[in-house]
């Protein structure tokens, strides 16, 4: 066969070649703004001439410090496919973390939405690598700014030629660098080569689950971290329609994205999902999610509770799948196979809840604490260990740390699980998260669910907190609906666990809490939990 | 990322950690064989093993003549998945091309189906690479025959061990040898690496055409020709149920299967379509066709008669895919867009007679004759070339045909072609003016000159015209010398053709014209006389 490299280049190619009517739609700043493929390619092709003039080298860092928008997605190709890094700098991050992060990644221009301008600002001062900023807005001025000469995106592009002779070069060549949400230490880098990412989202784009040229996809998980789950590579190579949801927007302009632009498909963390049904609820009749045909959640373990939710007051079918910053993301799906078509109503919605089945191209094991592998008999818990074309190979500058991921050549995931008959993944919790009780591990994620399938709590953490005899023992977290606080008591909640959960899995209390605490990526933050609880801050059990 | 190679293996590896429940069923000798993705993958494990004991080494060549059935597709699993090269031996090429490949290709060892020991008996005395034989039968004993040290394929691998570590290679490393079906000179070798095979099977499950775990899929296109478009391993890595029809299947064996194991996906050339079409019409309310999904038709063009039959006799969707030996084979798809659904039902009838639209990863050209691009506006020709990951790089073994096969590192299809502004691909012509006969080629530039050979004849141009049986049979348009005008007959020519031509070659009529009509470089323009037949204006053969 042909030496042909497998570069971002292709997607764009087929974009503009296959697809040059189809549309995209992008909640700018004054609005909604629309255009097509054939546009997006010409801007894309101006871009990265632009890059060129700001005279930076192959292979140069470029951050991005923006939402979900048409520019971000003219960022996503032009400085990668121009052989450039996109720094998809995570805006979440704590100041010190972001300040680490661009240092680190040795960023020279970046991109800044208009609305982000006042926390870079406060930034530059620290940040000597950067020699300009680009300011991506939609009005004809530049607000006043205190950043490192600033420019307008618009103008940097307006006079620039359309034509553009894409290279090609090796597909190990570094395509973006993201960032990991650490909770301690710095964050450490992942660099996404073009052969990761083309393979990744590939490989994402097959079966049920998978995008297409009838869909309307609005990805909602954030283009600053981990790649937007691909979405923004995978719904442009099947030529779907896109909408991005632009700066900061709220359960109320998604639900309204929903409606008007009759999207089929989503993608975003149980948070967002919340959000959108408390949306619903509160406004009955108002929007029409007839559209949906999938939505994916990831990020953190989906309810069940809420699943259920979906499909009964909205007949909307949500998804789970699983990743990480170490993984592209995606690395399980769960696609119910017809193999459980037989099974009860209540059966398949269970095995809605699992993990999900491994993509095309992976490798999975599971070890135990002595590294032996554990059989897959969907009882068996050990280690996820994953291999494959998109799974790290190290972090970005970071000898340390890349050498506790890896193990005999297999990245560690740091997550327990265990995979039955069928070839279902559950994640039962991470590494960190897992309650060490006699000797035998107790699922905090398993002893959530349960919990959150009270019809009074709208929250639940698990910690592990030390023990005398036991080494560690379960303290549930809660957090009730507010028309049930005061009334609902511990012991209600730990008879409602009773015949649920086996004996020495019964949490020895459980605290009321305002909320769970969630990391920058909106994950529950159970370091900042347990840190509380030896504090004593969490509020008394009832 | 992780230096992690795309290899057959990993779609083994799902197969059997993903899908082990799921079924594999396949027309035996004897009848209907059923088994699991689990079954077969120990059963691959074993044969594994057999090669080692059989003594083959790495990247030796391994011979399969053999129709679509279990034995088969073990095959396409453990030969290459153990670092061998797997040679799919095309059943039908004529005796001396047979020879030829399997002598050009060296095979060490031929594994043939029961029914196909006679063919390669004619052989045998002209293979001196083949060490051994192995029949692959369903019956207990072996028939006697004259083959080279015969083994049974079950007694092979009968005591063999199910535990086989499938080794981790370079993704470059070759997994299948194909030949062209030429029709002049000898076949050429394709070689297809396990990087080619896994994009082009990865790449052919995106889509609304692609494959899913709910399908329930049967390859009619042979296993002995352009790896059954990657069928085996494409609906393996997605866990679909697999029927392989087996030995000279007929019509009557694809209706059964289709309405008794409820087929909702399959892939053939435009005559099996025709003969199954016939099937039905000749057998009312005899079968069923409900569960079909997609029937795929490639190989050469498909009439908008048969497409429309299928749809309104059926109600089944006959779509358009097109490809070549030197491309794996799949490039182009005919996906109806959303963008065509408001046109009227005849004009979307009309949009699937176009070839398709490029699969993602590939690049595509038109070039003039002079090799200038031309544009893709819906009415510009221009040859088709193609790069992309599963493209050809070489002829095996053959210098001189890959240097003509070439343009500044471009394949040159070698088919005349146009693309619409939507980006549909629509072949106009072939480069060599092939007849499509009962799914083989006649040459037409060959007939012709044979028939310009007759001292009578000045120009001769052969066309394609439809057969009700055959699809396309042989038009000899013939001008004859002033001289002999009114003289020669239709019977003479077809006399002096009889010793020179195949008999299937032989055209089914003769026109006596004045003159070829020529395009504007003087090319005989077969376009104006396909036109002028259709439109009966040809003169009458005398």
């Amino acid at each position: 066969m042909m030496r042909y490299p497998l570069l971002l280049r292709s997607v764009l190619y087929r974009a503009n070649t296959v697809f040059p009517e189809k549309e995209i739609v992008s909640r700018d700043f004054g609005g909604l703004f629309r255009y097509t493929y054939r546009d997006m390619f010409q801007r894309v092709s101006r871009l990265a001439n632009a890059l060129e003039r700001l005279g930076l080298e192959r292979g140069d860092h470029v951050g991005s410090f923006a939402w979900n928008n048409h520019r971000h997605l003219e960022l996503y190709y032009a400085v990668p496919c121009s052989e450039r890094v996109l720094h998809t700098i995570n805006i979440r991050l704590f100041r010190e973390q972001l300040v680490y992060s661009i240092n680190h990644a040795e960023d020279k221009v970046i991109f800044v939405d208009e609305d982000l301008v006042p926390v870079m600002e406060d930034l530059v001062d620290e940040l000597p690598t950067v020699e300009c900023f680009v300011v991506m807005t939609d009005k004809p001025e530049l607000p006043p700014s205190k950043l490192r000469n600033p420019i307008s995106y618009e103008e940097l592009i307006q006079d620039e030629s359309d034509a553009y002779a894409f290279p090609e070069f090796d597909e190990w060549t570094p395509a973006i660098i993201g960032y990991t949400s650490a909770t301690t230490g710095n964050p450490k880098g992942v660099v996404y080569t073009h052969r990761g990412l083309y393979l990744h989202c590939l490989t994402s784009l097959v079966g049920e689950l998978g995008t297409d040229e009838r869909d309307v996809t609005m990805p909602i998980v954030p283009m600053f971290h981990v790649n937007a789950w691909g979405r923004p590579y995978s719904d442009t190579w099947v030529g779907a329609k896109q909408v991005y949801p632009g700066s900061r927007p709220s359960p109320k302009d998604f639900c309204e994205l929903i409606s008007n632009e009759r999207i089929t498909y989503s993608a975003g963390v149980p948070t967002i999902w919340m959000g959108i049904l408390q949306e619903v609820r509160n406004n009955p009749g108002k929007y029409d999610f007839s559209s949906i045909r999938v939505l994916m959640s990831g990020g953190s373990a989906l309810p069940l509770s809420l699943t259920a939710a979906y499909q009964e007051e909205l007949g909307v079918k949500l998804y789970q799948g699983y990743g990480q910053t170490e993984t592209t993301p995606v690395t399980f799906v769960n696609v119910p196979k017809s193999s459980l078509d037989s099974l009860s109503d209540e059966q398949r919605m269970r095995m809605r809840t699992k993990t999900g089945l491994l993509l095309p191209g992976l490798e999975m094991r599971l070890v135990d604490a002595e590294g032996k592998d554990v059989p897959f008999d969907g009882k068996a818990m050990g280690e996820l260990l994953l291999r494959g074309p998109w799974v790290i190979g190290e972090y970005y500058k970071n000898p340390e740390k890349t050498k506790e991921a890896f193990v005999d050549g297999w990245f560690r995931t740091g997550d327990i699980a265990m995979v039955d008959e069928m070839g279902y993944l559950q994640i039962t919790d991470r590494t960190k998260d897992l309650i060490k009780s006699g000797g035998e591990w107790i699922s905090s994620v398993d002893l959530e669910n349960v919990i959150m399938g009270h019809p009074a709590v709208s929250e639940a953490a698990v910690i592990g907190i030390a023990h005398e005899k036991w080494q560690e023992r379960p303290l549930a977290c809660v957090v009730l609906r507010p028309e049930a606080r005061g009334s609902v008591t511990r012991a209600d909640i730990l008879l409602y666990l009773e015949d649920k959960v086996a004996k020495w899995w019964m949490p020895d209390d459980v605290v009321f809490i305002d909320e769970v605490p969630k990391t920058s990526v909106g994950k529950f933050s159970k370091k900042t939990l347990r840190e509380q609880y030896e504090a004593g801050q969490l509020g008394a059990g009832a």
